[in-house]
């Protein structure tokens, strides 16, 4: 059983702590955080179901005057771990890299990090044999992980020469105060970071894009003009769309609407915190332009990441060799692709 | 053991339906509801959790080509259940009192229809001996459920002559699509229907109030000016808020920064759809004003109904006789106040 | 002096009344509507610039029990006017033709009504020489016409074969309360009509495209991915586009971070009503994408229209027979590309 | 003639300057800022209707880059003016202070800078002879204002003892983004300061209140309970307000359904940039509370606090000594309650 521990209990650092939990071939050791916030005190509400370890010594009277049981330091979680996800704020992660690198542990960062902090730049599915091995993995962010997502599926099908993207990106999560933007859309300067990422996952394939923030806060949208070897038509790209375990492909017919239908139906699924591995991707939406084709995908931004992080996981301790078996394994715990077999 | 049936599985119907099946002295009978909506589809994939009732059975085909099994009609539901809870659209209620009168069924309908479908206007805390025994009641709608908890709250303890409420409401639940409001308020004539229902609830009290339409999914936030008896302090009025089962008093400090800070705590404590049944109240947002005392609460709109409904079950089955006795079952089964005793 | 009427006194129309008044060879006999809206009430406030028509005589006594002026009837109007710009809501610009055709005057429809209603769907750069002496024409929409404008100018000096658009819609105008969306992004069945009206006016050009509505009230974004015959750079893009009139090229340094920055500036500007004609196109949004280039406008929709609807009066009316010749004229009465002399 | 310099140029600043070259016994010399933000590339898209004064020398270059005619240095504007109006950020104000000193001028500053900074804090209507003769007035800020003119207006004729507020208020301006809300309403800690402000003005009245954050950019709205002294109904409320020129009783039958509604009717007016001097009262959000009137009040945040800032240079030039003689120059050129003469 590979231990594996979390540092930092934010958004993304919660949803890591219940995927890991999800994974029978892994133990999660605990998750560590630096101050009682709200999501320390659910845990607490909860009853703890995670132990919680302290990154900041001197912030202990808080966790004590409110009861919250501490089990142990930062330094103890890594000491415990045989790797670390780290899902600080943007800059932390880069800090923490020493202490991991003091006792020999791997570490896998989100995508907010820069590149440097890591020996790979990893995608679950499009270069898991990169992070075979390695000690520091760095995550895609969430609009690329989604991105590359269909990218690759298409591409190992069909073989893919040139993306162009659109983002309309959410601009904050559900919750949060410390940034927004209100009735009005900002342009970002082209090309996007995540076409420029794309090509760093993908060096064959040419991409660019424009980003445009929306005052919303549901999942992210994607429109992807894609140019593919040979022209394909909808239904080909339907195939194989329609097979990958982390694509939802579904209709606006059916009540697909927007992003926020993908929310509500997750919340309604029953899904903790009603949230979405999987990206959404819209049957209506394709279209194809002269040789190419066209597609707009839904990045459900606060939970997307998380199955990538546990395939790193799988790629930097070897649990697996191969990118299907790995890729597979972690959607067999996650209930990725369950929807298919209905 | 009270067999339920619920009518209607959208946004209320189907957390009645969740509410009702953790009632250990109550059976889920299923719910019904005319057309394979995403929440039906939700509960197709989830694995029929619930039995499935159709309202419409020329729509059978449409549930036949997704693999959804029909347990039965609707006259099936009401012929196996004890009580009703209807939660279809504004309208659709006063229809279906045809049927539950012919085969002699009680039933609850929510805020949406007109007070005169039912025998008595009816909420959980105020006025809970007006439902005992009686064939129809009516819930009141989620602002004034939440606003009547607070105010009875403080009428119990002090005495309250007179409120003047303001109330900024949300205009849409998370993945509505069906109405909305972009940049904009929007104000009602006033007085709000919510203070003249609260003065049909409780009709010693002298009651007024504006509304403000605003452009946001989460809870509704109400502002209160309560003219007490005697003068009260801040303090005095925390006494009471402070141990009320069905109201979390927040701080604005520890991070509770609005209505959308409750929706993400929600969330992070697992509640099934992220939901939360109890309103929350600011603690920083009390203040006294001459002789009154102002305050401001959060109402959930999609869940806070909920215990008032099942509250109104006990009720109309005579299963308690009395007010505190009946909603202490149902706040102990909705695990309700469970956060006081950490 | 061509003497034009306007039908409908709504968003659209108020402003064809001011365009139209500010052209030296026309003359704006009124402007026509049917209940004492705020548009009208603001006309009246502002001491009556305009004769109003009424177009609906047992509305008559709500108008003189607010003191508005009554010039006579719609069909009064009609028969003052050579020309009519009929700006009212989609389907009675139909009705209204029969009208128009009573008294033998050409007239010109807004994008909202059916293709069917015209002779020739009409923009004023990209096909002015298919309206020359028509006697009905419907203008391209507020998003078609600001596309069209950046892709005929990218066409006529580079060749362009195909286009894949993405728009970022605007959902309500601001004080629209009959409409609106709220935290959410809600995509339209592929391909979008803009697209498809695109091929209609430039029917040597491949288009497709996607989209998305977004809760806010200013202008719509819309990224495009061209197809130019030769591969063109960005400076080559930048050519053309800074010296068009009714494009204005602004830098995200500049301090034009968004649509609602364009919004601000116009309003800074001093311009009626805060509006803009002009589409904004962000200089850094240009990129290369193969042998594509991709660019990102702003469609300031209240107002973009303006020009291209007075361009086919000067069509219709034959009062230039040449597309340059006739956009200058409105372009020099309504103060377009003015910066560019600066 | 007085002569009055405007120092800072951005929302306020710009408004300012345009309401005191409105007053045919004010001189404007100029404004004064110190980069060339978008407020000042339509100051010379204009053609430079007023004199620009640069505050910062080192940033001269980029004035020229852009031929941007600079009339002088801050300080040269202080030198030529009689009083300065100073509209920089908060706490620069503070600052600049130092200089107006250093010359003999006298200086107002809006409701940003903190009280300390003025001799007394200010309200055209309220407290006009407390400023008369000063040196350094502090207007009230946008909400504070808007509020005051509705509580004078009743305490003058009825008497007001104690109000209870509401405040719903906007988070950004149109056009800004370096800050903003995203679906979600933020609380602050009660009192909040406009109820406090309040009382600084009126100190014989007893307030208190509670702020809400709304994701809007139009107008504030306020709801105010207000205890008289004896009790009034609705049409005596009206029958004050109905006259007051700084207030504008609007109708939501007649169209006025929120605050997006007051600036579209303000743009369609023909104001520039669509501002509004004068609150928003509707009839229809009038209630009586038991002893208490209630009403809500819409307060157009970029242009309210114009007027009463004008008031400020009579009262401090002693250009009027008496409150009525004073308010009434400065509606008279500003165009206020025309309307009521219709």
């Amino acid at each position: 059983m590979i231990k594996v521990g979390v540092v930092g209990y934010g958004v993304i650092g919660q949803r890591l702590a219940d995927g890991v939990a999800l994974q029978q071939d892994m133990k999660l050791v605990g998750v560590a955080d630096v101050a009682p916030t709200l999501a320390i005190r659910a845990l607490k509400e909860k009853g703890m179901p995670y132990s919680l370890y302290l990154g900041l010594a001197e912030n202990r009277p808080q966790f004590d005057a409110l009861n919250i049981p501490i089990a142990g330091s930062l330094e103890d979680l890594v000491r415990e771990s045989d790797i670390l996800l780290d899902a600080t704020s943007a800059g932390v992660g880069a800090k923490n890299k020493e202490l991991y690198k003091k006792y020999g542990k791997k570490a896998i960062f989100q995508g907010g990090e820069k590149n440097s902090v890591a020996d790979v730049f990893f995608h679950g599915y499009a270069n898991y044999e990169n992070g075979v091995g390695k000690d520091f993995l760095k995550l895609t962010s969430c609009n690329t992980t989604g991105l590359i997502r269909s990218v690759d599926c298409l591409d190992r099908a069909y073989g893919v020469e040139k993306v162009a993207i659109t983002i309309i990106r959410r601009v904050a999560d559900p919750g949060d105060y410390h940034r927004g933007l209100t009735n009005a859309l900002q342009i970002d300067k082209a090309p996007s970071h995540q076409a420029e990422d794309l090509m760093t996952i993908m060096p064959h394939i040419n991409a660019t894009g424009i980003l445009v923030h929306t005052p919303v806060t549901h999942g992210h949208i994607i429109t992807v003009v894609a140019t593919t070897k040979k022209k394909i038509n909808k239904q080909q790209a339907l195939d194989v769309f329609g097979k990958h375990p982390r694509i939802r492909v579904v209709k606006i017919e059916d009540g697909f609407q927007g992003n926020a239908s993908l929310f509500r139906y997750a919340r309604d699924l029953g899904n903790p915190r009603g949230d979405m591995y999987e990206i959404g991707l819209w049957d209506e939406s394709i279209v194809e332009s002269g040789n190419d084709i066209m597609y707009a995908i839904n990045i459900p931004q606060e939970a997307v990441t998380i199955p990538e992080t546990i395939d790193a996981i799988r790629a930097a301790m070897g649990m697996q060799k191969e990118r299907l078996a790995a890729v597979g394994e972690t959607n067999k715990y996650l209930g990725l692709g369950k929807w298919l077999e209905q």
